[in-house]
């Protein structure tokens, strides 16, 4: 190994809001050597995600907050580049929570395989944890018949997209929302959405969500949140299923943000709404790969990718996510290979 | 039979939050003639009921609104009095939807036979509706396990104290809220259940379920809605369950409810918080009520009633469903037997 100093990103303050120029530090620090059982990861790429805001907030959650001087937390795809674990090899292509660094020490038992052959891009979309997200959010929280109607906010973005075609797949008449017409036109024209909603350009959105769904919501898969929720509470129909994803619209509200005042239509139709984390459904990643490869094999699943060039540049990145101005999967090379 | 007019109670215009004394008017009308297939029943008790609320809103809901000039609908436990029905004879007691009159004409498919010894009370308490009510919510929708921490609000309503004891049979921890220390007391002592929560007595309601629930809260049965649903949420565990009965503290609200602002914590907890309605369960109220009828010989059941003599009293006496004044199950005596 050649190089003895690598980049770190690390949380300097929490936000109030949106992050901004104090919220990251860049440091330079010693490459790690790893410990027992350790390996040394070469970070090639990682991802940026909506739930990441969630991680800056000193709260209890699903996962600890990061902590003020930690590195910043991030899935991410890189190569071995020493090992002390038995069943790890240098060179092996290996997924996990790297975080924002150069060089990762992991234990092995923390490492996802990934075939040589899987492009870096794949592994973390449609078959890292943005497919996972997609693809047990929609089939278990959602639990989708043929001929539902399942509508999707932030139907553009890396989860929302894959949720939408795999409804298609299902048979299911498959309603997006977006913000901006390129993305709904992506939806609809490569996608095979059956109709779409610029949020942005679009005034009544309850009128709009009546119109792209004349037979009622019975999926209603959120990434959004806010007022929308209540717009589809108002047109659920019996028995539908609310998979709670994300609510990216509250994530840097700095007012307390309003409940979903409808939620009584769950009473008056039996409906459920439901949260889900991904990781609960580890056992079955590995057939849930298999099923999506075979999609993606068949032309059925298709994923846009924004890569951001550079470590540095990950702060400013995921902002984009909160704009609406990413297209696809949000990822930072960090390393070419 | 000997009478041939009768009193019945009539909605003669929609309130605007409480119902009052312009809400509904009474009349007497003639008895009327069973038609084909029907059957002429002498009403002789109504359940009065915190749904009955919403039905008398103009808005679309689980059943249509009851209209201007018709009987308040209101279900009641009665005796045949006259039958053009081949399966329905003369002396015959039943159940039924027969509203707020003296007399009910009934299509004979809409009667439910009751065991001549079954007492009237029981009837239309743990094994009518309000039984059924809380066996399927709780059993179907709240899914309570052996250990679990059962968090019930309306605990000393008709449906609640059910819910309450259904759970000490299932080996929960049941945790209870009303409005008194008087139903507290009896939820505590004669009940058995493991805690209580006066609400109105209590500043602090997010440390008072704390200190109820040290464990957190499994499942919630709710019957209230409100700022104690968001208070709840904030205390819900891993995979917990919500309930959606009601929610009595929005039914007479004039301006909007909020919604519960923390539904977010379903996401982090992979909570799911579902509503129901009763009448879903309809084919399996025949072992429901063999069931709930076992646990009521074995002294595990008990109900209280709060008997109002007299329909003509029924209008008021709905109106004590809303400022808590009633305690257990809330009657109208329309005829004596």
């Amino acid at each position: 190994m050649s190089e003895t100093k690598m980049m770190q990103i690390k949380l300097a303050e929490r936000p109030t809001g949106l992050p901004d120029d104090n919220t990251f530090e860049i440091a330079e620090v010693d490459v790690p050597t790893p410990g027992t059982d350790e390996v040394l990861v070469r970070v090639e790429m990682v991802s940026l995600d909506p739930a990441m805001r969630g991680w800056l907030d000193d709260r209890p959650s699903y996962l600890p907050p990061v902590g003020i001087g930690q590195v910043m937390r991030a899935l991410g795809v890189g190569t071995v580049v020493a090992s002390n674990h038995a069943d790890v090899a240098i060179g092996d292509r290996v997924a996990g929570g790297f975080g924002w660094q150069e060089y990762a020490p992991m234990m092995g038992k923390d490492l996802q395989p990934i075939p040589p052959s899987a492009p870096t891009e794949l592994a973390l979309g449609p078959l890292g944890m943005t497919g996972m997200t997609a693809y047990f959010g929609l089939l278990d929280v959602g639990e989708p018949k043929e001929g539902d109607t399942v509508l999707v906010s932030g139907a553009a973005g890396a989860v929302g997209s894959i949720v939408g075609q795999i409804a298609k797949i299902k048979g299911c008449r498959v309603v997006g929302i977006a913000g901006s017409d390129e993305k709904c036109a992506w939806l609809e024209k490569d996608l095979g959405f059956d109709a779409v909603i610029n949020y942005k350009t679009t005034e009544d959105m309850y009128k709009a969500v009546k119109e792209a769904c004349p037979k009622g919501v019975d999926v209603y898969f959120d990434n959004v949140g806010g007022p929308l929720l209540d717009v589809v509470l108002a047109q659920i129909n019996l028995g539908a299923r609310i998979a709670i994803c994300g609510a990216i619209s509250a994530y840097n509200a700095t007012d307390p943000v309003p409940g979903p005042a409808n939620y009584l239509s769950l009473l008056v139709n039996r409906g459920k709404m439901q949260g889900f984390i991904v990781f609960d459904y580890a056992p079955r990643y590995a057939a849930a790969v298999e099923e999506i490869s075979g999609w993606i094999a068949e032309g059925k699943i298709q994923a846009r990718y924004d890569v951001v060039e550079g470590l540095e540049n990950a702060p400013k990145a995921l902002l984009r996510l909160f704009d609406g101005s990413n297209s696809g999967k949000l990822l930072v090379r960090v390393a070419a290979v």
